[in-house]
This record gives C-alpha cells, structure tokens and sequence, in this order.
C-alpha cells in the first residue's frame, strides 16, 4: 500500500457519514407546490413527507424496532413505500423489501433467510401472510397497509394501522448518525436455480449510487433525462432494486412523485395523463404490455423520457414507443449493482448523427456511468481487449456493488473471482467504452463451434412485422451441438411459419448481420412467453416447454 | 452509537475507495472530437488527457516524487494545471496550489508550511520563484512549465521542461488504490490577520463533492446549468479552491474545457467567442472587468450561464450581465467547504414566478445542495429558527468541509465549535430553505444598537446610475458606536457627493428596505476599490485608508 497521507478517524470526526438521511434533508424540498402521489388516495408536499417519516420512525420505535432489525414490506408501489424506504434505514434498521410476485414458498424462504423481525402487509397479501404466519421463525409483529376504510383485518400479530399509527405518532424524530457501512435494505434475487439469494446494500453504498444517477440522469446525455421540472412515477416495482433507486433521487432533487399501486395499464395511462408524468422506467415487457393495453390507444405520450433496463432493448419496442411520442433510453444493471452501471446516453456529438446511429446507440447497455470500471475477462480472469468485436464476460468495479450475499459467503467469493464482480453477461466494449450485451453467458448458443447470440437474434426476429414477441434459446443437436430455437407470438390476424421467418431473415444473413446458421430450423408459435416473477424472458422454463413439445410433437412446432 | 449491522472492513473487501482517479476512468471520455483547449498553444482530445496524465505521474515519480510527498504548482489556469489535478493526487502525493497574487513573503510561507519537495513553475514566475529559492526549506527539485520555444531557464533544481519530459515518458501508469481519507489537495486561505491557513482535503471529499455538484448543475434548475452539450472555460482561477471544483466535474462528464492562462479581458472574451464557451464562474468583480472590457463591447454573450460567487451578487451586475445575454445564477462557498455549499436555483414554480421574484432567488445565495445541512446559530451554539428574519451565524455539515487548517490543530476546533462548521457569515434562512447571506460577522455595521448590513448597502447603492463599484464598511463613530461609509468608483463623467446618494437612497428608506439610520453621512470617491488577491473588497485595506483620510481631511471625502 502506499503511504500517502491518510486523516486518521480522531482528525476526521465532523465529517459527516453517507447516511439515507442526508438525501432527505438537504435541497430544493420544501417548495410547498411539490407533491407526493398515491393513485386518487394520498396527495401530500415534501414537509408533509418529512413529517410522515418521522412519524414512521416514532411507531416502528415504539412498536420496538430497534437499529439492526429487519423489517419487511409487502405492498405495490405507494408513498408508504418511500416513506419505509427512508424511515427504516434512517433509525438503523434493515429495510427488506419483498419480491410479492415470488411463490408463496420462496417468500416464506427470504423471510426467514432475512430474520425479518416486523413486517408491514398491504390488505390484498393478508391472505398470503396468513399462509406463511405459522412457518415463519422470525417475525414479531405485523402493520396493516390499507387504502380502504376498514382499518382492521385478520392479520396475526398486528398493531394497528398505518395512517392510524402516524396520525397519533410525533412528528419530530431524532436521526442519529451511524456508521455508513451499516445495512440499509436487503432483498432476494431469483435465480435460474436454488434458492432466492440475499443481496444487501450500505447507506454508504446507496447515497453514492443516488449522487452518481443524479449526475447521471442530469448531465451526461445531450438532453436531460431527469431534471428539476419533471414528473416521476416508477412502472419498475419498489421492491426490485429500490425501482432502481430512482425514488432516492427524486426526492434528493424534490421533484414531484407519482405513486401508482399496482401496475394495471388503464391507471397508469391515466396518471400519465392526469399527473402529468414525464419520466418513467421499465422492463421491456412491461412497456409493450403498457403500449398494447387499449389505454394506451390513441394517447399521446409525447415528451415523456423512459429508461428502459432489465433485459436488453430491441429496436422494435424502440420504435413501438417512439411512435407514441416515448423517448426511450437503454441503461444496464442487475440487482448485485444497485443497479446502475452503463446508460445509452447519447452525446452531443452522437446526437448529431444519423436516425439509424442514433437509436443504435440510445438501445445498447452505453457506457459506463461515473465511478464505474467495466471490461471484458474471459475464463482465467485475463482481461479481454476494448475493441468492440472481442466478446468476454463483463466484469465490474464500482463503490455501490454488493459486497456478497447475506448468509453464503461461498457465492459471494464466486462473485467477486478474480477481484472484479461478475455479471454472467457476455458483452463487447468499444473504443469509446460502449457496452454491447450479447447475452447471458448461460444463453449463448454454441453451433457448430461458434458463439450465436440469441439477444441479437432475438433483436433481428423482433423486426418482423407480423411478430409481437419472441424468445430464443438454444437446444441440444446431435450434428451442431445446438442449434437455435425461436418462440413467437405474432400480432393479432398475422400468420408466420419457420420458412416465413428464414425469408425474413436472409437480408440480414447477406447483410453480414449473422451467419446462416444463425436460422432456426424449428420454431413454434404460442400465445404467450413465459416470463419471471421479474417480467423477464423465463428461458428455464422455454427450454422445458421446447423439450415437452418436442417429445409429443406439438401443433405448435413449425420446422423448415 | 445504535447497533446498526455494520459490514465490518473485511467483508467490504470489494468497495472500490472513493479516489479521483474514478473520476477519469469512468464516463463518456473517449469522444474522439471532444477537446481540451489551452489557448492557441495546446488542444487534444481526452484520450491524449487520460495519456498525458499517465506521462505526468510517469515524470513525476521518476523525479522521485513519492506517495505523501507534496507537489507545487505556480502557473495560469492551463491544461498542465488540470493533469496536476489529476496525475498529483493519483498517485498518492498531494498538490498544493500556490495562489501566486499573494505576496512573495506570504508565497514562502505557504511553501515552507505546506512543506513543498517539488515544485512545477511557470517560466513567467521563473523570477519570483528565484527571489525566494534560498529561503525555502523543503524543496528539493523543481520542473518548468513554458508556452515559448525556449525551453531552458534559470530555474534552480530544475529536472526539465514539462513538454519535453511528458513526450519522454510512458503513457501509461498502474494507478494503485489506497486510502480514501488520503490527502488529495491543500492551499491557503488569506484571513485578514495572521498567517494564511492551510485548507486540505481528501480523495473521498473531492469526490463526493464532485458528483453532488454534477447533480447541482445538472438536475436541481429549471434549466440545466451545466450538461454534456457545454463548453467550460475557468474563469475562477485553479490555484483557488480548484476552480470551484468544476474541473472535476466537466472531466467527469467528458465535455469540452478551455483553459485561458492569465485573464486578460480581451483574450477571455475572443475564447468565448471562438470556442464557443457556454459554461463558466468567477467572481462578481472579475465579471464586472470582463463586462466593462472594450473586447466585450457589442459582444453577444446569448446562451452564456455562469456561477457567480465568492462575494455577493447583486442586483446592478445581474442587469448588466444580462444585458449581454449571459444568465447568472448565485452560488455560495469558502474555501473550507471545497466550495459548493448552496446555489441560488429556481425550480419550475420559481421559474414562472414575476421577472423580480425570478432574479432575487437567482442572486441570492440559495438552497443547500444535496448532502448539505445548514442552519443559523448564536454565539452560545444555539440554533435559531428558519423564518426568513431571524439573523445568526451559517453554520453547516457536509462530507465535504475541510476537517481543520494544516499544522493549526487550535484553528480548526475553532472553525467546529459547537459540532458545525463556522463560515463567519451572517444570514437568514427562510421556509423554503433559501440561505441569505447578509454580510461577514466581522463587516456587520453596528450603529445606535442596530445590526446593519454593508452588503444590503452596498446592493442598494449599486443601483444608483453614476455608481460602477462600491464598498461599504462601518467608521467608529462617538455617538453611534458605527456609522456606514461609503467608498465610490463612478462612471465616467458621472458626478455624486454625500448629498447626492442620499437623495438615491431615500426612496428606498420610505418602502422600508433600510432606516434611515443606514444613509452614510460620509463618502469617498476613488478610482479603484482595493481588492484582496481573490477580487473581494479588501475592507480591511479599506478601514485604513478611510482613517488615513480622515485624519488628513482628504480630498476624496464628501460628507452631509
């Protein structure tokens, strides 16, 4: 190590922590036009939010939270839900926001795996907290959310309910300083096997996060994303990743914020509408579920910025939305980076480009934000050349990346190989540090001894006309060793069989795009893709269905 | 302290410290067409910076500079001067940014004090560099810095020419992680009495003020003050807090920066020009010399923003920049606070507020930026209310305030009393958060038991038409205790005396704005204001000269 001058800690003391509650009580808040919204029920300012959370703090306190305990939410997106999201880390405690669109049996698991001590339960999962009461070994006591006038429920354990609880709480608290490398929140990734695993973030590690996406959203693209004037509401749920950590930095900013509940595609068209939101972020299944939902129809979207993450954006959904008057912008991360890595920010210089240089560039994974690293290793942990054609899997350094999972340190030393964090995404970097996802490392298809990318299949496929969605994964052949399996679901009157989708695609063949043997030689025809609890491609369960089809022979199947 | 879950350091393996050089490998850097400008003399793209910065620490540590060792550097603002910023601290030495308007003695004192071992000199302080050479106790080699062809000089230890050794030298550098809390800059600060002090901050401080100002400019305004479409030009000078920190932030955000060398008006405004410059700061005198300069006549400045602080903006300036087409927002800072404490943003509703409503929140010193807390307090530590009337000391709490003044441990629990970094300004903070600057602790005018302003003076005697410059101190007076005196600069051809101001200022006594206590009965009119080296008024200077006046019964006074 060298030995710089280094302020020991005695001579160092008035610095103040990174702590949750600085994002709060700093900046432009107490503009009194401001609001906070929750769908046509609640409609606060940011002093009432203040207030509202020290109010939180006082009934969780005296309901005998203490700092270090893990309290957990299971409700939609709500201003109750930004309030746990300051009040809970800011007394110390641990915020476990639950994954509500898991199976009742891997919930039950993160509650216990999580050792939550209070848990705070919209009316509409009463029934399945009921379910899981008498297995779980941790948890205290229980808070009822509601929006309804009954303010009283079967929930075991409960005392009281929530609006009731602060209305009579003090709303003067407090907040201590603490160390910044306490635990702030926690929450549970699903992956394709075993058991949900325990991702866990520092105070430190979230106001970095929040300052960098600030930046981010703010000044880096030609245009701003994200500013003072705009109006957010998250269509990414509160309990993926924070919805990416975007409500810490409209409240940081004391921007107005729009809440929705559940997403149910007609409210949220309305609240667009009504509310005048202008920045959002989602998943791309979720944008093509929002633009195909009848709502939608005939609205007028113009002006509105969104963030598209998750899984990779495909040109089709990029125009799809751009026809609406949405401006799409890729960004990438995962739930081990908080999330934010890279954005498809565009430049001035970029800005200037042609339409097609454009939009190549507003839907790849873009570069990495700041105080990001990212490059490319390959299987030794040998750093792969920045060229833009050399394919490794991305590899990550950064101040806000999980540190490990709770409880199993052996998968967090997998993690971190090598002294960088691993994505399990196969990328290209290109001279001017643009990451390109070409897939998941467990995706890639390997025929005939080359790597096929199914995302950029995928991407070309989604370009038909008569196609609305699709999936490819890649199944065993005894010649090729794989070969690619395409999954369709076409627009509504449209026809497509696997001979159509070769004509489609032999352009793009003679163009370079891909080789032929990037054809699928079987496809089949469905009404619907399955999807994870996270709204994304589930090609676990593809590849199931691929095989049972197979097996029975199933209409399905169209084969060249 | 709370039992929070603290992830203990060694299960935090993998959090990349907060260093500078994260500010340089990460972002959108690599643009091919994006420069960095030093006059006509230099301008490469920022993939030659990040190469030139690897050359630099490459010289650097081959000239035997070592982690912890402090570098020096007497030049103009320069593309030399930002490598240092990044290339010195980088590899773990410290670099001390000479303010070269102090006076040779002060100049080696700081030298001696900060213990300098290495020096970067400008051939144009080759000879004031020499005056002091015998004197200074710790240098042991020094490097030149030169514009002209000549590149020899009479410079004592000299290891070479800065072109040269970086054309020499590999382009590429390891840069090692170290400590956070490491050392990262230090520089002086010219109280009015005694010695200067040395201010000093860390990686982490200069970082986490890095992306909260990219956050400020970027997201807080109704308009973006500063985003990846600006072109950056200093004219707050380097040796002084950084540039205010900016080129921290345009390097972080990959735009175009000009670097000017000395400020000479002509040249400044033919940069803005060619260059198109859209983004700077400085001073309100500096901005007043640039605005009367002949280069600025009929110059069209549309587009332009700027940060004005330092001293406060009022109300003439404003109309005058204005007029030109620049848009001047307020900032507030010192040196101790690295500087970015609070900026004088309008969000939307402000925005579409009256055009006076509008300009008196611009001019003003503004809200706390994100990660500020600031609050008025007494002189027995008591914080007073927020009310927009009550008057107190600033007091603030940030990560990023300097901890204490280098080698003056006695100074720096001063500058903490109370567990809140003192600024010695008198404000108002008003519900909305807004911070009022209403004058130093020390210029506060007390006469017949009130508190008077010299700042709220000196704005309303700005407006007077006759009046270019104006300064405001209080005289001890026998029968009042203080009474306000009044030092003019006019314009040319302009006439006004004691009476004559009185007549302007009585308007302003019947709305209320001042009693009629606060009417000097004495002024002068000067053809300059003394200035200390960073363009404040000098009222210390000033007091003496008015007493010297007095007692000689000059001919610059004017009284009722």
């Amino acid at each position: 190590m060298l030995q710089t001058r280094i302020i020991p800690p005695a001579a160092n003391a008035h610095q103040s922590p990174l702590l949750i509650k600085r994002l709060l009580l700093s900046g432009g808040r107490y503009e009194k036009t401001r609001e906070i919204v929750y769908r046509d029920k609640f409609r606060y300012d940011y002093k009432t939010l203040n207030e509202r959370i020290a109010r939180l703090a006082n009934v969780l306190s005296e309901a005998g939270v203490k700092a270090g305990d893990t309290v957990a939410v299971m409700d939609w997106d709500s201003h109750r839900y930004l309030e746990c999201m300051f009040a809970v880390p800011m007394i110390g405690a641990v915020l476990h926001t639950i994954n509500i669109r898991l199976s009742a049996e891997q919930i039950l698991y993160t509650m216990n795996h999580a050792e939550d001590k209070f848990v705070l339960v919209n009316t509409e999962f009463v029934e399945l907290y009921n379910g899981l009461a008498s297995q779980l070994t941790t948890v205290e006591k229980t808070l009822l959310l509601t929006d309804t006038e009954t303010k009283t429920s079967n929930l075991p354990g409960c005392v009281g309910e929530y609006e009731q609880l602060l209305a009579n709480a003090s709303a003067h608290y407090d907040f201590a300083d603490f160390d910044e490398n306490s635990v702030a929140t926690t929450f549970y990734t699903t992956g394709t096997t075993g058991n949900p695993k325990g991702v866990y973030f520092t105070h430190r590690q979230l106001v970095l996060h929040t300052l960098a996406l600030g930046t981010t959203v703010g000044s880096l693209d030609s245009i701003r994303l994200l500013g003072n004037s705009d109006v957010y509401m998250p269509i990414t749920p509160m309990f993926h990743v924070h919805a990416w950590g975007i409500p810490y930095v409209a409240t940081m900013l004391g921007i107005k914020q729009v809440y929705p509940g559940r997403y149910e595609p007609e409210l949220l068209c309305k609240l667009i509408r009504e509310e005048k939101v202008t920045f959002s972020h989602c998943v791309p299944t979720i944008l093509q579920m929002l633009l195909n939902s009848p709502g939608a129809k005939g609205h007028d979207f113009g002006g509105m910025k969104m963030i598209i993450g998750g899984s990779s954006l495909n040109r089709a959904v990029y125009d799809a939305a751009k026809a609406t008057g949405i401006q799409l912008t890729a960004a990438y991360g995962m739930s081990e980076t908080c999330p934010l890595i890279s954005c498809g920010y565009l430049n001035a210089e970029l800005q200037a480009g042609s339409e097609d240089e454009r939009i190549t560039y507003r839907i790849k994974a873009g570069v990495p934000v700041p105080m990001v690293e990212a490059v490319i290793m390959d299987g030794a942990g040998k750093i792969l050349p920045s060229d833009g054609e050399t394919q490794g899997e991305l590899v990550l350094r950064s101040p806000w990346l999980t540190q490990g999972y709770f409880r199993e340190p052996e998968k967090g030393e997998e993690l971190w190989e090598h002294g960088w964090m691993h994505t399990g995404d196969v990328a290209t970097i290109d001279g001017m540090g643009v990451i390109d996802i070409r897939d998941r490392i467990k995706d890639v298809i390997k025929t005939g001894g080359e790597w096929l990318s199914s995302l950029a299949l995928e991407d070309l496929i989604s370009r038909c006309s008569a196609v609305r969605e699709v999936a490819v994964v890649g199944v065993a052949d005894p010649q090729w060793g794989e070969r690619p399996f395409a999954l369709l679901v076409l627009h509504e009157g449209q026809q497509l069989d696997a001979k159509g989708l070769k004509e489609h695609l032999k352009p793009y063949v003679e163009q370079g795009h891909i080789n032929k043997w990037a054809i699928p030689t079987q496809i089949a025809l469905v009404t619907e893709i399955p999807k994870t609890s996270v709204g994304k491609l589930d090609k676990k369960r593809i590849r199931v269905d691929i095989a049972q089809w197979q097996e029975a022979g199933s209409e399905f199947l169209s084969t060249l």
